[in-house]
């Protein structure tokens, strides 16, 4: 994926607070059509949600960014047209359409079917699933029997994929070059061979420069969600070491990127193991070049470390901060005498309530002009008194899997900012 | 309460499905801007609510009542107007501003404090709930060191009652009289005491007759909740066994109807234990005089037992209906020929997923008019097919304590229908 | 209970580690047959236990201390003997077996059955529970079909109480008299009732002062546990705040022994709000007058506060010890110049384990010589080091419930110590 | 690994009742010494466990092995030994010791500490666990740093392996080859790791035969172990379907064992997704030829398949045995009659409790000869009566893991049995 000359201006993502030029989003769709009372523990959603709306609720969001000139790519689409592409099926079939999947006996019908589908139509089971059940009675075969579907077992031949509503985890343009992340739980892994599909044969992807990551490859301990990284700028790069992005990970793309100049320094938000403390953007994001908002009470226990380019092998330096604070480390990277903080709004029972609504997960328009959810009202007070420009988007449906904006959205062409 | 004339219509309820006069409802409120995701399982919520939207729904709701006639009595102002009787306020103050509640030392200058109140402010503490934080300097004293504020510990002077949104399960008119209904989890004991002092002190209420339940006894494993209790007509009255309404109060409510001439056959549905069927009528409620909405999955594995008045001590008999039908037995005793079913909607996925959000919830303005949450528009569809009119209210954050319209409403005066 | 002169010894508990004189412990039996995977966490075990070892490993506990001329008393034994006194049968299943408990239409027939039986065997239900399937086919009656037995369903007529094993939290002796503790859970109320049966009718306990607590009134927050409770001697009690026993007891609790000139100084440990942290004595108990035994992970982060009598209503003074140590203070009160301190032994794992399985629960014979569980070792190991004689009982059944021989005593005679 | 001659006896695993002649096992270890209650549920544990006592128990065990002449491998010693070959740790440190799990810039001296080590000490470390804290101050770099172990933060170098306790689950020997599987958690999938390396280089082991698996391919949902799988001869392979094995791994299998003409028939039992039904072995254990033990509350909702050779591709024909119970399909399948079934033990209360405690989990050493744990003294007693001699081991300690004699033994050599 790493060659090829092309005329389209070049990917790349410079800031987090910069101009948005182009993003990848996902509608909700099937696999949230999927989610069940029963289920959705395993597929990391804390509730059921109403799909229309979320799916209208969603639709608004990108209609808002597409006025303010945003070009916006949706995944299905993406993903339809890259299973028009020659060749690009029959790679993503055969990795997923296998009997360790399917099962033995299943497989060449189970192809079979999928061969005769439409793109679209592909690309929809892709990310929402195929069930045993869905497989039209000319692909059936005696061995679905062992499946049980009488009995209320439902199973899958294809996973549904409902976290793809977080397009911000699963890739991450750094400046110009992105990571193909390794996720942390299994029932998120395809998210990335999707995208490696798109990033291999849609035209408008190949070439593109990849730092680091393979989702055909295992990477044990090494994973790495977007939700904890954040390109800020001045060669720097915000990593929060989480329960989902860990050290193996953050110093191997710390390596990479030093190795190919893309950045100078990562500093590492190391974080208390919570729920709630997710991935660093749940407790902290950009609102302005100089403006973050932030959940204190989750915030105050991190430990903050460098990372810089070294000479020696493995080509990384660590730095411990000590008791400096994070917001004190990163103001000092970008060249900036402090950061302006606007904290979580309300008394104790609503700054706690506003976090879980993903009050503090904002993204960027672009300086100064942020989206978040409605619901954070508070919060989205003080950003406003700050001086911020809040646009909302209707959090109902769309927040129950507990991510918001800066989720929802994986920035493809951000511009840098001055510092 | 039990004896006293008066010129008001007489209360009562005399179905499911009847002409809606008179309504109890409870607004959301203060004690909703109290759950936090660490509290919310204490309080019995799934989820924290947007407290703004959550109250324009429930006004939306309210609004929709009175236009279509129906007198709508809120909890907070009912409480309010009780608390302006004289003797009213001692009398509860009495009960929970005790050395047990709010700790020794602490009792009288919590008193003291509550006596300034105009009683709309006081009724919103005592839905709400009293925080050592709010309590004002004057009225502080050194023993609230105890509770120790400053380490974020959170102790309530009187406990908030988020779960009064459920006016339904605290007390219940069957025909001609009101039950004081012991609930099962102690979180919620004190809602019931809140309705003693509105059926003992406000003007409308005083002289009700009460057929069983006092909030001032302990009635042990006798619990008994509104969600679980249908006075259908013709005599006879549904009720669930279930987690939360034991054998050990129905059988009591059964002989005090039976004593009191007030009914003549309790139908008892033996539920599965399970979340998902926390009330009967989160599985099964009535849209007309012949039609039930009804969760299959659930109420397939229903027991039926019916109670009719015994000539012998304890003046109850009881009827084990083996493996005949809930609705068969529901329905001869009404004299119909069989119930129209309308099942929940949707696939698998779809039934579940509207179960678990109060598909199955309706409440009837009259017969074949229902009010339901919009959400859930596949059942919806499927009562309108059958003939019924819905009108639907905003369930996005009502509905995340997991009750609907039938949960939400305690109907005071409802009329009877004809089988 | 508190009039009657008598030529018996006088009961009291003066010291933690004075020489023991006669203590109340109750043997594992029919209520731990009733565990199951599925009940267990509802009656408050993390694990099911092998009854006969268990049984054995506690007799052999019980032999141990009267090889050291320590009168034991057995629950079962105690209850059976008060329930052949004249009028206590009658006053206990006048309490207990009442419609709100067994059911209307099964009062009578139960009540007859338990009057035919044996004080033994009374004692035996008492304690281990009535399940319906246990009612013998003469006392049987129709309704019991209400607790459809045959589908599985487990329901009793007297609630079993395994936590009886825990003699310690019921009651406690405190210098010259005993509460009767309200209990945090609901599930072991009836504890309770039973020793107020005890205290009321056998005729070595009646006569006995009682300080607070009364099982048949409602104490609302007010809960009280004896593992929290330590008397300390030279006036002092200690007293754990924690999730089971709350400020609005201590204080109660703390005021009546000041008014009876009981005790001049309550301390009390505000604990953080952790399973591990239980009870004070599953993380602190004593080994020696000047010596303890204590998990540092949990009482580092104890609130210490003093409660000393006051002329002025409620007539406790409350003292903040701020950021002096819990052992500091007790070391002061105690007259002490400091305490010595054997911490949980072993590695970060092993000491977590060891805290776990009670490996901070010792239970002293007289200064210096305590019985703790056998498994673990390196705390054993550090208090003989510290000059402590350990005396080990088998905890590999016994301690499934997560409580150790400090939880499984509860003293009636010990001896004060000289500080 | 599958060539070579030998003249070693020939290994395989000819039933699951025949006199058993070799078998692999684990000891207790460092590895348990790991657990906590903070981390036991990571590591699939239910409780800590008393690790010097269950190492007791367990040698214990392996004496009454050893004593009736089956020669038992001990797994520490086997990967020691395994370790000492040339070549051998160079190939297991190589997949082990690399940036993913260990992280950037630790791989180097990680690998040369355990290159200092002797086979011994290195075999504890690649069962019990590397932590960060077991490196030598020689070893340390400074990106430990980021493991944050000061703040007690735990991390692995490699992660501590407890349920190689279970040697059941890792490897089958199924007739006269073996199975490497792909464990269901992520927790466990390293013990496959170490087994293969065992069949790579240990002479007395190399040149097995193995028909499936292999621990450095992703399986994807082709999960299986050992629990679920019972080669009870005439041919005939049972195997649950449960949560951790499944239908795609279980197909396989039998298309791998058919091509090999290593069995004729496979027997399904698709089990209810429940803890108690984790493996077929824990409901359902032979004793006797013609005599199982089992649990009929779980066994009673078993629905039974047929996997026999087909001509077509894949090689399998699918038969559901529709309502016929599964132990008389596997009766007929061994050419009985029938088999005599003996139940879990004890009244309702009892049974569950016993299943729990691994009542059914007996392992044979020849026909009607069994070793189960001494604590399900019913159900041991059922099967005396029965005939069955059953010989005892302790399970208070071993059984904490939730798995009994069946699950620690791994047979590699055991007789057909006559049918």
């Amino acid at each position: 994926m790493t060659s090829s000359q092309d005329t389209r201006p070049a990917y790349g993502v410079h800031s987090e607070v910069g101009r948005l030029r182009k993003v990848l989003v996902c509608a909700p769709g099937l696999a949230h059509r999927r989610l069940t009372p029963t289920n959705s523990d395993d597929l990391l959603f804390d509730d059921v949600m109403w799909v229309e709306n979320a799916q209208r609720d969603h639709a608004d969001f990108v209609n808002k960014l597409r006025e303010r000139d945003v070009e916006v790519v949706e995944l299905h689409d993406l993903l339809a047209q890259t299973m028009a592409v020659p060749g690009a099926r029959d790679w993503l079939l055969d990795r997923k359409i296998v009997a360790n999947e399917v099962g033995l006996g299943l497989v060449e019908q189970t192809r079979a079917y999928l061969e005769t589908l439409e793109p679209e139509r592909l690309a929809k089971y892709l990310i929402g699933g195929l069930a045993t059940t869905d497989l039209p009675e000319d692909f059936r075969s005696g061995y679905l029997d062992l499946a049980r579907e009488s009995t209320g077992v439902r199973e899958y031949l294809m996973p549904p994929l409902p976290n793809t509503l977080y397009t911000r985890d699963t890739t991450c343009w750094l400046y110009g070059g992105l990571t193909l992340n390794p996720l942390y739980w299994p029932a998120r892994h395809d998210e990335t061979l999707l995208m490696k599909a798109v990033y291999s044969f849609h035209p408008d992807y190949v070439g593109s420069t990849v730092w680091w990551g393979d989702p055909e490859l295992d990477w044990g301990q090494a994973t790495f969600e977007g939700g904890d990284i954040m390109p800020v700028g001045n060669g720097v790069v915000l990593m929060g070491m989480s329960e989902r992005t860990s050290r193996q990970a953050i110093t191997q793309v710390a390596a990479a990127l030093f190795k190919n100049g893309a950045a100078e320094h990562v500093i590492v938000a190391g974080m208390p193991k919570l729920r709630s403390a997710m991935h660093l953007d749940t407790v902290f994001t950009f609102a302005d070049r100089d403006l973050v908002t932030l959940y204190p009470t989750i915030m105050d226990g991190v430990h903050t470390f460098s990372l810089r380019p070294g000479d020696k092998a493995p080509g990384i330096e660590l730095i411990d901060e000590g008791s400096t604070p994070f917001v004190d480390v990163v103001a000092k990277a970008l060249g900036l005498p402090g950061l302006r903080v606007v904290e979580t709004g309300g008394d104790v029972y609503a700054s706690e309530r506003q976090q879980w609504d993903s009050g503090n997960n904002a993204v960027a328009l672009e300086p100064g002009v942020v989206f978040t959810y409605d619901r954070n009202t508070q919060t989205n007070t003080l950003l406003r008194k700050a001086g911020i420009e809040v646009i909302t988007i209707v959090g109902a449906e769309l927040g129950r899997g507990r991510g918001g904006g800066h989720c929802m959205t994986c920035p493809i062409v951000r511009d840098p900012v001055e510092f």
